[in-house]
């Protein structure tokens, strides 16, 4: 865990996403932690976005590790507009329980064009996760 | 191309999706063709789905990709319950313009256990590619 | 297919392997067509690639990607040095005839720090592939 | 950490390997810890991995971290023949200090057909990471 300090508050990232992104309004996401080039994001349980049978769908799982990965970006570079995902790679593992999910994120890279994150899916109270991902950002030059 | 016929039709797909994926509603796909392990899905240009400046959301597009690779894999082998996605892997390319977008899916490996998928995604009308998904489906044993 | 000239020659192009990729020698891959930011190379057959029963092994599918993906991106952008893989994603998708493997490469995005290929890795006489990759390359800033 | 053993010795790896990964021999791997569903591996710096200017090549992490995967899942799955690779995503992150790597293991997911696991490699000595690697494996049915 790092000791440096997140270089964007809740607050100035909710900001930025009522702006930049209000498709997330969607998802009703929560931020319960930021840290630097870290966070952990929840997803409330919605009945709007699970299967029959109680799954959460992988669509969901994929918005849920999408905003968490911008998050964790911001977090790590500051306020920098564009940045923008390239890549994201989801394995779904198991089916979670029927409750609020969790993504915690780390970044693993954080470079000047490009930054790499980790996110570990699960629900709350469960133990393995439900869903692992690895993400890449692009990031904008700065003048 | 195949020449064998699609082991599913739209009306028996639609029927299934509206039972197992009512999560899907939200983006009112339609189906412009199925083939034997192959289809092409629109996701109609809606503003609950962009971002500021007019691009279509990644979860948006994760969505049109993990729904027609489910189309496609039920195309080659069926009505079989269970399907799930088990990977999904996406370059999110360029910007698409400001319309509807179509996925162009064609299973690249349909096995006993596992169907493969290759799924490039562009705008109505645009010549280059938004974003291109290989995707994994686990195939439950048949009875 | 592109009808613009590519931006390297197979002379060029072997030069700078030599130069700057000696562990390349290994394989002794056969460059047997160059087009604008698309290639075909091949992978000789080879016992010290091979499982017993005859199945090339993945570390050597990856290899053939991988230098594919360089050389395509010298075709489309030339003699840029540094430029660097970032991502590989592979997918195995069935055993391959005990032949030399083909790598038919084509660049999807070529932009101006990024740019993404797609491979489909075929034994020479095969209508199935046995591999497909994307892969992503950082283009450094030209001065 | 798993409290679990492992269902497979060095030694036992070792003779499955030399039996059915002869093609292992080039990269010379020493296997530095098992545990249940996970394990640490060792690729020793050998000049012919090296490109000039001291990175080792992409392909010999790939080999790496195949190798470890296949390791990762007898230690869960014990002595099951024909367990392959179906997918490899690998991120490269920097380069690594001029050393040995050490790939780091963990299964995420251990089921009936699939096993997934989690890819760390780093130099010996280095504290971050120089390529992060997510893997599956197709486990045949057990009679």
């Amino acid at each position: 865990m790092s000791s440096r300090k997140p270089l964007i508050t809740a607050e100035e990232f909710n900001e930025i996403k009522h702006a930049d992104a209000p498709f997330t309004e969607y998802y009703n996401f929560g931020i319960e932690e930021i840290g630097y080039a870290s966070c952990v994001v929840r997803l409330p349980y919605d009945i709007k976005h699970v299967r029959p049978g109680g799954t959460i769908c992988g669509p969901a799982m994929f918005a849920l590790a999408d905003f968490s990965m911008w998050l964790a970006v911001l977090s790590a570079v500051g306020k920098v507009p564009l940045a923008v995902t390239t890549n994201m790679n989801i394995n779904f593992l198991r089916k979670p329980s029927e409750t609020d999910l969790l993504c915690h994120t780390k970044l693993i890279k954080i470079g000047k064009r490009l930054a790499v994150g980790d996110m570990t899916l699960l629900a709350e109270g469960d133990v393995e996760p439900c869903a692992h991902v690895t993400g890449t950002y692009s990031i904008p030059p700065r003048s």
